[in-house]
């Protein structure tokens, strides 16, 4: 008798083979009907579909895909960096796409990744995705998946990630410490995640020490050029504020310098006339002057746990084992230095 | 009659299926006698390579294997960046590497990417390869390559590079132009073709100025720690001059941050006592203070171009046309700040 394949059954249904096989693994984006249809006839000729699917689980591709908002970044570069040694240690291969901050350049990536036949896709979302259906689509293909840093809280996958709230609180709470009392603060993007917890963060630091919240003090700054909205945004609060405002968090380093660049300009002085706090702790942080006090993010840490959950998670599937979905908080630390 | 494959007659020689295929492609890594035994065995069971080889050929993968030194680094991040860009718009995918300026990590990612079949090899060497035998075996694969930035003259196959030379005999003749006399050289690792240029390319700006060159003046920062090593040569030359410098020319920009910081820290005022230039204009150059005159070295445009290269030569290759290595030198500039 011949070995049914799922050509066979695709060819007598009229269906694609891949929906074919998407309805043998009872996958969501199939109808029922369709599903019905299929799974009939599969029955009825005997079809194996274990022994194939076995087949497909197999064939590893030995290549990790990562998909990153942008790649000229300090903290990508560092996350990347780790990655990559983790990867080769294992013999596997990384390949890299960068989504520019575009959800439709990360949707499309993860559809190349997919057909690719990667093993595992590790993703930091970019700043305009606030639909998941591309990342359910990777779970759905049954393809381990980790979110790092910029993740989505919903999806149903690994997340490794730091507390953007408390590591802003902390930040903010030194400053409030060390006596400043108008704290200002140059946030992110509305939409990404990271930039809501800082702002949050930010925000109840003050409450919590009594310092009643204006904001009027908030500037956004979304141009997607971080040095230079730091730029603009030092030159408008002075126009707002004048010395009516003693220190300022910002979202990122790259906001700060800019800040820092048109202070230093200007002859304003930091910490004396204004101090900054910055986030992320980029190389360039403790190397300008006067040297920039920040958030360590521990990205190379991130990336690593990131990786190692994702071969973990490789490894249980090819084992057939169960797996749990991981959520990992990556410690951060202030590191203080002159500009407040 | 069975159709006769590969495994038929590796099998029947005892030889592995790798060492028959390229017995039979002729390859430069087997030896005569080999060669001769497999294709006898070929001719004598009517084994057809021609079908065989078109099979394979036609099997594109649609992915570029890149090698960088090293990943965080403003320079190699410009360039993944425009290699990325260039890629996607041709619906390739890009696998990166680093080697960590590892002769032996580089040679065996050689072969990693091409037993995964990729389309093109993209490879800036690291510092520690002075044997090219890993590079000579992607071309006798027939595999397109192209050498950026740390290149390899000797190696048949295109190049994308800057006159490593002539920037620096720029930059340290617009030194000498300003005034300067005394001027040292912190110089790169003596292996890489473009650390030695750009020491050449000082020593001859010196020599055409009627400046005696002072080997006494050049200080060799090899610990791959290329702040640090600004750092600590800063204050070595201060040990050994004292105030008989008034210049540094440095190979790289970070080399140049490194002892910005030691003078700042010593109160040694830039460039009222001692001037800096650096090399590669990366974006920190711009933002430290004081702010650090530099070489341009159009990182963007070098990936871009090494990229469109690659694809030329793989576009050739598909369609069976020749096609002639191109050696494109990139233009540099210089970029002049506070810093002298």
């Amino acid at each position: 008798m011949k070995h049914i394949t799922l050509k066979d059954l695709a060819k007598q249904l009229g269906l694609s083979t891949a929906t074919v096989s998407k309805a043998l693994k009872n996958y969501p984006d199939v109808s029922d009907e369709t599903k019905k249809s299929v799974q009939d006839l599969a029955r009825e000729l005997n079809y194996e579909p274990n022994s194939f699917a076995l087949g497909l689980r197999s064939k590893e591709s030995k290549i990790i895909g990562v998909i990153i908002p942008t790649m000229i970044h300090y903290f990508f570069s560092s996350v990347l960096d780790a990655i990559f040694k983790e990867a080769e240690q294992r013999n596997y291969m990384v390949i890299v796409m960068q989504s520019n901050e575009e959800y439709c350049n990360e949707k499309k990536q993860v559809d190349l990744l997919l057909n690719k036949g990667v093993d595992g896709i590790l993703i930091s979302l970019s700043n305009k995705t606030n639909d998941f259906k591309h990342l359910q689509k990777i779970i759905d293909y049954d393809i381990p998946l980790v979110l790092f840093d910029k993740i989505a809280k919903l999806v149903n996958c690994s997340k490794v990630f730091i507390d953007d709230k408390k590591a802003a609180y902390e930040a903010v709470s030194y400053l409030i410490s060390k006596g400043y009392k108008r704290i200002a603060h140059f946030r992110g993007d509305l939409n990404p995640q990271n930039s809501i917890d800082r702002f949050l963060g930010y925000k109840k630091a003050l409450e919590d020490h009594g310092i009643t919240f204006d904001p009027s003090l908030v500037y956004l700054c979304d141009n997607n050029s971080d040095f230079s909205d730091g730029y603009s945004s030092a030159k408008q609060i002075l126009l707002d504020h004048g010395d009516n405002v003693d220190a300022i968090f910002t979202v990122n380093d790259l906001m700060a310098i800019g800040a820092i660049n048109y202070f230093n300009e200007k002859g304003i002085k930091i910490p004396e006339q204004i101090a900054l706090f910055g986030f992320s702790n980029w190389f360039m942080a403790s190397v300008i002057t006067p040297s920039l006090s920040s958030i360590d993010q521990n990205a190379y840490q991130m990336g690593k746990k990131s990786i190692e959950i994702l071969f973990e998670e490789i490894l249980s599937k090819k084992s057939n084992k169960p797996f749990t979905h991981k959520k990992i908080v990556i410690d951060t630390e202030l590191v203080i230095r002159n500009s407040c």
